[in-house]
């Protein structure tokens, strides 16, 4: 299932939604069942009961609105913590020609920096450096402290696709080399289109990846070249943190960004961005 | 007023409440007005509203729950933002050796390490370097971008006592030198004991700040020591993200935590840390 958040010109406020598969209409959740809840954090909180409900609409033949009258939002909003890792694709460290990490290495954006899918990305005068990241995001269904890999996937709600917009200047030579203020700017993290349901894609590990920038190929690679995999980061992260539903997890970035460019190349007002990731589908932010 | 967050027997799930003075009892603000929102992040999204309703209740002669009755949660939970500033005390900076930075150093924890006044800090296996550290921690009470200085005031809600509990090895030495993980273990962030609203305080970097480790002093100085003041704090982070109601920024901590002590002094298991801000209160957190 490719779960969504919406809102329409008809509709009060953001709603539940179904997309009828990768880049189809929207099937609306809360008409099928006025009982669920309308936000993804609540729907999640309340775990198999509401996934059947949606199960049960798409088994339906339900009226869908067209992708044209709806409004996109993240699939995920207001999510306890998104957590990030850094240097996690074996040819994205090969790129800066550091060594892979013997341990997944774990910084954060705040809640606040998340956009839909379609969203502009604003570039802040304060950088001169804003980058483009494709990246595979797990979004958490269960709570859990201290999970085992092997029970990890238990704990997952599904995967989306993320935009980690990165300020390298804030991120490498600004605050005392803390990486947040660089990665956090409002709008530094378009997330979507859907939350693919886990149960929907045939193998995490295996997508291919890739984003655009004007329609130019700059990242390109296979999520099978990711060092540290879901279950382990849930496992490493889940030693520190109790992670809840809806918390979102960005699994790191393949080679192809612009400060490792020779020259470095940055985004400029007017860019479009596309991150893609296979099966999960594409977002597409325009840098303003 | 000192609002709360807290719980009682006799009563389903969190509540809001007014501490009777400090270290008073408490006055059930929902069983004063039903129609209030039973959680502090509701209660300041509504803004003066709400704390009308709560100032007619401070006024009325309420019945006043005793102390020994209610168990304190923290005065924010679940915010969007936990927000920390590193070296932000005069004396601190000296303590380390190094200078007083230009720009304030900004990273956080998640929310999820948010613990009551009265918790336990739970120290854990992967840490052998836990450290304490008091703070004055500012809540905002209006969502703002771009927040003046001269306007930041108006963003706030009020003041609190924070413990920044510290696992040094994660934050030096580990995680690629991000503080992240070494800062955000689940309990490494007590709150409380109440949110004392900005005008009940006749100046807040004008306060005696200090904590004890099994009744010794350990760190002792003012908040008139900080670098970077509330206001400048607010304008600055803002200038980054969108702040909203009950986002905490904890503001920085004074000279004496453990890890600049020769030898260094880490805690341990069956310490008690009391750290206390004149006017605001005094949090007590046993180490377990």
């Amino acid at each position: 299932m490719r779960l969504v958040q919406f809102q329409a010109p008809h509709l009060m406020g953001p709603h539940l939604g179904l997309e009828s598969g990768n880049d189809g209409g929207i099937i609306n959740l809360n008409a099928f069942d006025p009982t669920l809840p309308k936000t993804m954090l609540e729907f999640l909180e309340q775990g198999e009961a509401t996934l059947s409900v949606a199960r049960r609409a798409l088994a339906a033949q339900l009226p869908v609105l067209p992708r044209s009258e709806v409004t996109f939002l993240a699939p995920v909003t207001r999510p306890d913590k998104v957590v990030c890792v850094g240097m996690n694709y074996v040819d994205h460290c090969k790129e800066q020609n550091v060594p892979v990490p013997k341990e997944p290495i774990i910084f954060s954006k705040f809640a606040s920096s998340i956009v839909g899918p379609y969203d502009e990305v604003i570039l802040p005068p304060e950088s001169q450096e804003v980058d483009w990241e494709v990246e595979l995001a797990v979004v958490i269904g269960k709570k859990g402290k201290r999970i085992k890999a092997t029970d990890a996937m238990a704990h997952v709600a599904g995967f989306t696709v993320a935009h980690d917009v990165s300020a390298r200047d804030w991120q490498m030579r600004r605050n005392g080399k803390q990486w947040l203020l660089g990665k956090t700017f409002d709008t530094f993290c378009p997330l979507g289109p859907a939350l693919v349901t886990k149960d929907s894609i045939a193998d995490p590990h295996n997508l291919k990846i890739c984003c655009r920038v004007n329609g130019e190929v700059v990242q390109s690679s296979n999520t099978n070249q990711m060092v540290f995999k879901t279950e382990e980061l849930i496992a490493w992260v889940s030693q520190f943190v109790t992670l809840y539903p809806g918390d979102v997890i960005l699994t790191g970035t393949p080679p192809g960004v612009g400060v490792f460019r020779k020259p470095p190349v940055f985004l400029k007002k007017g860019d479009e961005v596309q991150c893609e990731i296979e099966e999960l589908g594409i977002i597409i932010n325009k840098v303003v």
